[in-house]
């Protein structure tokens, strides 16, 4: 198995695919697990080196999410993946950990109201979960710490950056060579905002190397969002290939910024991602296509209709 | 009927609604003249105030344009409206200006390919042509200047900055007060190209007030491409309500970026735009139902479905 050094990314920006997580979850008809795998396998062979696979979070709640386990096992070997694995407590990050997820995401949400939607406990019952977890698992253990609702919530509406130092204050010092992620939950940020928060996070933690943000697009704002964090300094994306990641309850609601929008942006500034955009594309058409799935992202259909339209 | 001045913004920034031209001119079936006036009407009502609302060109070629003399006919005296019409040569800038045009667009394509294909002949004779319309028609009529495939054109690919700077040598010292306009045809641009040219561009020709961009969404990154010529300096932008203006030869190369997206993404920013954003969004509605229409932007879906969702 080729080693793959977790936190270093091989090109200019990383593309981190959190489809088969952020993107799968809302669909309502299971995708089976086979094809949950191969996704993933495909995912990995259009370029992309880190896929977040799945989440160990109650099979109740997610019942999509309900085979991450079956996943992980299937992928974990493959060579040159980076398998991420989405955890919202102490106890689902352990599992994590002995089920040998190459890479844990912690998630937590800065606004209360959406935290205690989510695990139904307060932002700083949620800090002291995850110190906890850090304290239980192997050093090298490599760890992203997600911030969602890091500038808007669906139930209180704008965050003050405030709020987000005071997290971040606090769980920053606790181990070296975490990724931060400031996430745009709602897709509601703009882009002046991006400069604002990252801008300040930046130069508050000097020692945090790895920032990442995640985007969505529900207002078509999610390349004018990244761009804005690029310019940042931020060099870790999240997207989901098709887009995927629509809310069934809010029509419209797009999901996540979409991978191969993200990769047709960045290769055509000459930013390298190691993505092969077209075979993304046709990729994510094949997403796009399953049963309950609600898809965005614009490259896709131009890619389809002009094969050379990616030819800069 | 209220005076308006053409050139002064009275927002943070200006969003011109170039539908009822770049928008409705793809479109197949013939819009109603009746129809096409009372979308302009209700445009305004929306808190527009420049709307370029059709051009003089060979009806043969853009059948869907033949009716312009009488919108502008009907919608020339709407108070608070400035009625901005599209020109490709000296001949039909006269005719605009000899039927009382408000405000004339005088387009030539910098990509010698497309600005051939467009009017059949070089960007010099276009220029050439442009100087003896400003010669023959009065100081007083506002004017803009588009220069079409500024960053990229369908044929010959990316289009250089030292291409766009030689035709501004030679246009904008014939005459001060002009609004210039870059524009993205092909949707191609990505914002670091925005803002290498804007800010080349603005710091070479320091005298010109009023520079605009027009942005497509051909590949979602439209608000990326508006938000980096904003910090450039630019305040002027068009757009299309419901992000009409694809071209029925490229399925999925859609139209301008979404007037109601701009609007959203400004108004959340703090940046006055004088628009009831959620009025724009339900005629876009209507336009997107247009029979023919091939309707993007996101901005849309999400208001109709959570009408709260412009709450900042």
């Amino acid at each position: 198995m080729t080693p793959v050094s977790p936190l270093s990314p091989p090109h200019d920006v990383e593309i981190v695919e959190v489809g088969p997580r952020d993107g799968f979850q809302p669909i309502g008809p299971f995708i089976p697990t086979s094809a949950k795998i191969e996704f993933v396998r495909r995912l990995k062979a259009t370029g992309l080196r880190r896929v977040e696979i799945g989440s160990f979070v109650s099979a109740a709640a997610l019942p999509q999410m309900a085979d991450t386990p079956a996943v992980l096992d299937a992928v974990r070997g493959e060579p040159g993946l980076l398998a991420q694995v989405l955890v919202p407590t102490e106890r689902r990050g352990r599992e994590a950990v002995a089920a040998r997820a190459p890479m844990i995401a912690y998630v937590l949400s800065v606004s209360p109201a959406h935290n205690r939607n989510n695990v139904r406990r307060s932002p700083e019952d949620s800090a002291a979960d995850y110190e906890r977890l850090l304290a239980g698992i192997p050093d090298e253990t490599p760890v992203r710490l997600n911030l969602a609702t890091a500038f808007d919530c669906p139930f209180d509406g704008r965050v003050e950056p405030a709020a987000v130092m005071v997290l971040l204050d606090r769980l920053v010092p606790l181990r070296a060579g975490v990724e931060i992620c400031l996430c745009d939950t709602t897709g509601r940020a703009v882009p002046d905002q991006m400069r604002r928060l990252f801008g300040e996070a930046t130069a508050r933690f000097p020692g945090v190397r790895h920032w990442a943000m995640h985007a969505h697009d529900t207002y078509g704002l999610g390349l004018a969002n990244v761009f804005a964090a690029y310019e940042e300094g931020v060099r870790v994306f999240d997207g989901a290939f098709a887009g995927l990641g629509g809310c069934p309850f809010a029509p419209g609601a797009t999901g996540n910024v979409a991978s191969e929008d993200l990769a047709w942006m960045f290769e055509r500034m000459g930013v390298s991602t190691g993505i092969d955009v077209a075979a993304l594309a046709d990729l994510a058409d094949e997403a796009a296509a399953l049963p309950g799935a609600q898809p965005g992202g614009r490259a896709r259909a131009v890619l389809r209709a002009r094969p050379d339209a990616c030819a800069a």
